[in-house]
């Protein structure tokens, strides 16, 4: 039994469903504290957050809604609870500490599980706030082997989310298939797109007066997983490369704390590689 | 008999609320293409806003819902028709103009019936765009003589809003009445505030980084009423307060455009001076 | 003999540039109003541009800076009368309309000398407007024939700059090349980046969170040239591609008018492919 | 003798003044590597920054510079040191958690001498990088008391800046007059502006849709010191009070770390309680 929980549900679109849906709600004695619904006419799907209280049996409610839901449709109810992530990160710590900070004074309400890195730099940093901090370096192993033991980490936890923090390695679609729209990646990302080694430096020859950061999911083709938020900062012909990828670092933290929270709260729904965000 | 309409719902909150009214939705056999809800719990009121298409009969939804609500709602069936507007002005061409090219390319989605200026100096802008021009000048007319002679003009028309593109002079709260969150302003605005005389100059003076714009709905309280968005624009210490006015501009054209579409788009509530927007 | 200029430097770095620089200009009687300077170390350049005023002889100023500037400088002295300019444009009508609401009320410090499309769609605009549109189409004509007819055009007056607003032709280098540095044209751009036909389209179809816009000088590559100014603004999911493209719009006719400003206070130079903006 | 240096003049603006300055350098054999200049007409006045290199005797560059500046010129020459600040705050941990995290990085140019707080909230986070932690309650203290008492900490240290990263205590004029244009402020701001207690609950009254963040330095004057940078954020109807305050700390830490920047690179002019900002 709990209080309040925010119910998800993504479904092919069809006359009543919104009435159908409060109708299980009102039968129950729940009540609405918020709405959203977005009907995507193109691919006739119809998307639904309700945050709810009351006092809420899961399981019937669950069962209630799920006969009443049309077939290909996806529920999901979820309790206000923490959610546990895990982070991945490599040496850059501007993410990683963002995070650890906001964990620190209650605002992310989450609890970070563990730290992972293919590089100790920053087990100083997790070690000061007291998370666990997993170094699996990547040296002389194949992709597979490295990711496998990523895998033997993660799974003595019950992580919802991995959180790339910066984490600067490309991951096969084998290890991403674990994680289904729960990996959150941070990417910088410029006007035009730049491709390769030292983005920052193709930037800053190209002469852009924009630095972006782009908030994704990942899937299984890289950095073009389903877009969660996006910021840019303006910069001038006075930034070097190194002021670029400086700047760049406050846009990537920022965005992808946004990212983090949007998740955290339940706001995000996938389908067909873009999200919608309640 | 009409195929689409917005239906614009503020109550006290209750439980069952979304069941009732999808309830007389789903009989009516009106399929739900946007759903918005908020509950503001601080003073238990609700709002929803739902688009809808189906062969509506506007006559029998009205009546349908209106027995479900509770004491102290208001509904509000919008079908999806051009909104009729005015235009009150003064002598700046910016947030004028820009509305007549929105008007002109079709983008805007009204008809605007009218300008209405204490000077002659946009009538030939409105003739350039075939818009009928009324210079009602206001020298040597008391504010009450001199409103007398705008509601006048404006008695012939049959407008939903009234837009204060820079319309520089102070309404009564007797003008204001007649027209009950339908006067949309644009006001600058400065962090902190100025208030009196050239606004700019102060906010020279003051050195502020950066200029802002607010449009709101006007209440009898000048520049106080419902804020219904905001923006801003960085500056520098190297902007007089000329080059300051000159910025301005551009932020206000922009945020005024943006306030009158969310009204035009029927997006927006007031309530308790405040706007909910969906 | 005018009493105020601008002078633009651009040359290779060395010891003593300011002074030698300053002390023609002090020898001469002129007072900095302002004074910003570059070095781009990497390429070793030195860029200045200088507001000065008192009695100022062009020519002798010009001979004096000449004699103790090094090789392979570049010097350009601009008094601060109105540029001409042209337009180019096609069917929309949201950057052609801003430009000439900004000219009519005297802030754009500018004479439109004419208007050229390739489809008559905005003559009415023009003609509002009092500005000689020449409707130039292509139909039947191979770019060169058509490239010819504008250049025709184009030929009857003194244009410092072309104004591509909205210009949906690709220029040939030929054409191009007449014009160098004098082309401004205003590009879509999102992020990621989308070549190829409706790129609304594609970034609705990757659910990007961010439409941009970005004003460059056009050089021989399309798209490719010196980028002038750039900014953004934040969509959500509930955006069509067809609320992106108006969305759009606004962007680009801010952008395409902050960096024709730039252009007409002389406050850009370009190197490299790069911008230096004062 | 030092090989790069940053020289700050602020002088009554007079012919001949970048001609006379840039003759010293010259004649001193240093290059200038940036050089700004900005005269502010209203006040007469004349700034320059200019970034040079070479073999810097700084007493000769002293001596050769003051002899040609005229009267009530104000003369800095920075060398490209680290900075000592001390930081001043209260409980909350966003701002000063970000600084500690840039220092941890060396992102931060500068050394963080201390961190004193009137309570010893943040005693355990300032452990965690190293940072001496001084406590000095205000209970049952005078505001000169206690103040006295800051003082004879931050006596034994040789901070060039003290940095309020949300110290929750006003500074009387006696102890601000102590560190002119030294004390570095952020503070939360609204349009329009809210005084008094809890602007956060005031701004959500009246139902701003932005939040901004104001960096500026200290005067006797509380809150109306030179503003250094602004930034702002949207919102929304949906933000509670505290939700609003949330989001303020992500805009209070992003600003006062651009303003704390701005000051380590010797940026920064003041002059008629404005900055002129290079």
């Amino acid at each position: 039994m709990s209080t309040q929980c925010t119910i998800l549900i993504s479904a092919p679109d069809k006359k009543g469903l919104v009435y159908h849906i409060s109708s299980v709600l009102y039968k129950l004695g729940l009540n609405i504290e918020r709405n959203d619904e977005y009907v995507d006419k193109g691919n006739m799907r119809f998307f639904m957050r309700t945050h709810t209280c009351g006092e809420i049996n899961e399981a019937i409610l669950q069962k209630e809604l799920e006969s009443i839901l049309p077939p290909h449709s996806t529920l999901k109810i979820q309790t206000c609870q923490k959610k546990n992530i895990i982070i991945l990160c490599t040496k850059e710590n501007h993410c990683v500490g963002d995070l650890l900070l906001r964990h620190d004074s209650g605002e992310l309400y989450a609890n970070i599980q563990a730290i992972i890195s293919n590089h100790n730099t920053l087990q100083p940093l997790a070690e000061k706030f007291n998370i666990p901090f997993f170094h699996i370096p990547a040296d002389n192993l194949s992709r597979e082997r490295h990711e496998a033991k990523l895998l033997e980490v993660i799974s003595h936890f019950d992580s919802e989310y991995l959180i790339l923090a910066k984490y600067m390695r490309i991951l096969t679609p084998a290890f991403v298939s674990h994680f289904k729209d729960r990996i959150i990646n941070i990417h910088h990302s410029f006007l035009p797109a730049f491709i390769g080694a030292n983005p920052y430096k193709q930037a800053y020859e190209r002469g852009v007066k924009l630095i972006g950061a782009t908030a994704h999911f990942v899937n299984e083709n890289l950095d073009e997983g389903p877009i969660i938020t996006q910021d840019v900062i303006h910069i001038n012909h006075s930034y070097s490369w190194q002021d670029m990828q400086k700047a760049g670092r406050d846009i990537e933290k920022a965005v992808l704390s946004r990212a983090l929270l949007l998740a955290l709260e339940d706001r995000i729904f996938v389908h067909n590689n873009k999200t919608i965000i309640f």
